[in-house]
């Protein structure tokens, strides 16, 4: 597989910095460099302008930036290598050129944008990369498929093994080993293997030590990392199989999340796919115990644009890939939560989540 | 094992805050209000002030809030919720009462710095927490020998693996597996198995798909992560044994990792210990092949107070945690390092690393 080509993307920055009156800004997310250039490491700021595009790093970084931008396409942005921070801050003011520079104020620390306003007007220029990043093209989308099914078929693995006294943290250690022996990078975020009465009922908990018993529903919400994309995917499973209760909650959610995924389509708000799932949920009386949004954008980052929840004004675009993740929670029962991840079309979606949901029943445990 | 008791710390930063002429200040830094309180969330803002003490977060955590506090002892520091950002800066403001607050400007974003100035007088007060942090305790100790053991014990396991047409990555997939097996909760940092002419001549290489071949130099740079405590550990290995080459390049760094030791005590400068290590590779004439500092800090974070190297100036304090890690590296003949993790103490150091490093041969492979 290629590297994602990026060549062109900084052009588009600069078309939506013209829009806000900027000829210039300075990029300091990691994710938004990444997009932008292809470099993985950990330091450096890229500095997209009209007068040409540099990517200020250390001597550790030179020789790795020089390949990944040339190996992403980025053969337009050059390279400068900074000794020291006030090396740095040089190079970024010969940028700026004595003209305004956009920066992401949400992400340059107060003490860094001090000292760089001693060499460089600094204008608070956040939250274009993110617009930019939602529509992937068809590399990206290949790498979060790819991400997809290295998670999917890693849990088909480990279902058999959700029986009574194996603990969570056990699960997540053969979910997390067994990723990458399947190709992944790492994982996606932190592996969420949540069991029984009360850890199931929290929707973030972390794996804890805790032995599965029977009639426990254990939330699974696990994903991979491939080249630097991610994937999310949730499935819940009942150890020994569910309680007419439980079934009942499952077959609840997997309708609110059934409705939440005919929902998307460009065009259509993020607010409208979680009323489609709330609206499951509230006509069995049951959405107080939602207690979270419906979904998220998935790319670079594990969390990025669009947002898809209540108060969600953004409209799908093709391209968005998104996550759909109703759930419902009480502690007692547990909880169940059953997550997709899918690429918005003109016509619908398409799902990249290939695990099967139709029964919270894990399957039976193989002879080894 | 209890956990870490905090009571007390918060008064030691009001002291230091004090002399800088403040009543008070804003802990944003994670690992820092991890020290104060023993919250391990991911979320929320510490008040230390004259006035009392608060922990500001979102109701997520405000229930885990308040039970680490309790258990870490730190029952004089209140929990607050604060629903919206709004509500935060009201309550920031609020604790403010009027007069300036410091802040940790390295750590805050602009835009927070910015908004929050609307509701308070911000001064910058970095660098406080990290001085603080330096001596740790016993039981701060105890949590990073086990996570030092649990490591070295890893390692022991997985060294008679590193035979020809094995992976970098292979090897870092078993010892994170493994070291979780033996209760860290994952491990310290990325772990680094850097393999062969290249990698290895790399200090901070990722692991990739390389197999090993004989004669490869194996660089495994690894720690384990344990109630929020690091441990760092590295050893050098050589596929089949060492040339001729390989064994004088390790006996040197050996000597100028022992010399190291040696020069660590109390009241001894950071630098003297870079000295005593550097000055051995400069009789060999292969100065010029330690391209990094020798060592740093380690606890709730993995580089933290004191660095030891070149041009370091803090003197050492009885316990103080740091690494001592010399290297030599050059492509084509790969790299070598020996690092152990040590508490200063009055008379010397204690080491924490039991992992053996008399030779950089691995065991022969065990008959599984």
């Amino acid at each position: 597989m290629t590297s994602v080509q990026v060549r062109g993307r900084a052009e588009r920055v600069l078309a939506m910095l013209d829009e806000r009156g900027l000829e210039q800004m300075m990029v300091s997310d990691r994710s938004n460099i990444r997009w932008l250039t292809g470099f993985s490491g950990s330091a450096g700021v890229l500095i997209v302008s009209k007068r040409g595009h540099q990517f200020i790093t250390d001597s550790r970084y030179t020789d790795q930036a020089r390949d990944q931008l040339d190996s992403s396409g980025a053969t337009d942005i050059g390279v400068v290598t900074a000794r020291t921070l006030a090396d740095r801050n040089l190079a970024i003011s010969e940028a700026a050129s004595g003209s305004p520079l956009g920066a992401e104020a949400s992400i340059v620390p107060q003490s860094e944008w001090s000292s760089l306003s001693a060499h460089a007007e600094l204008v608070a220029a956040d939250g274009l990369l993110g617009q930019l990043r939602r529509a992937k093209d068809e590399s990206e989308i290949a790498l979060i498929a790819k991400a997809a099914n290295i998670a999917s078929e890693t849990l088909s693995e480990v279902a058999p093994m959700l029986v009574a006294g194996v603990s969570e943290r056990e699960i997540r250690d053969e979910l997390e080993y067994r990723m990458r022996k399947l190709g992944a990078d790492g994982p996606s975020y932190e592996t969420i293997v949540a069991s029984g009465p009360t850890n199931a009922a929290l929707p973030h908990a972390r794996p804890t030590a805790r032995q599965f018993e029977g009639g426990d529903t254990v939330v699974i919400d696990v994903g991979a990392l491939v080249d630097g994309y991610h994937s999310d995917m949730t499935r819940t499973f009942v150890v020994g199989g569910p309680s007419d209760e439980q079934q009942r909650w499952y077959d609840l959610v997997l309708a609110s999340q059934t409705a939440g995924l005919q929902a998307v389509s460009e065009g259509v708000c993020g607010s409208e796919v979680d009323r489609a799932c709330r609206s499951v949920f509230e006509d069995a009386g049951l959405v107080d115990l939602f207690v979270h949004g419906t979904g998220h954008g998935v790319g670079l980052d594990i969390h990025e644009e669009p947002f898809l929840g209540a108060s969600a004004s953004a409209e799908l675009m093709a391209g968005d890939v998104v996550t759909v993740e109703p759930g419902l929670y009480r502690v007692g029962t547990g909880g169940i939560r059953i997550e997709d991840l899918v690429v918005v079309t003109s016509d619908g979606h398409r799902n990249l989540t290939t695990h099967p949901k139709d029964t919270p029943c894990p399957p039976s445990p193989r002879t080894i």
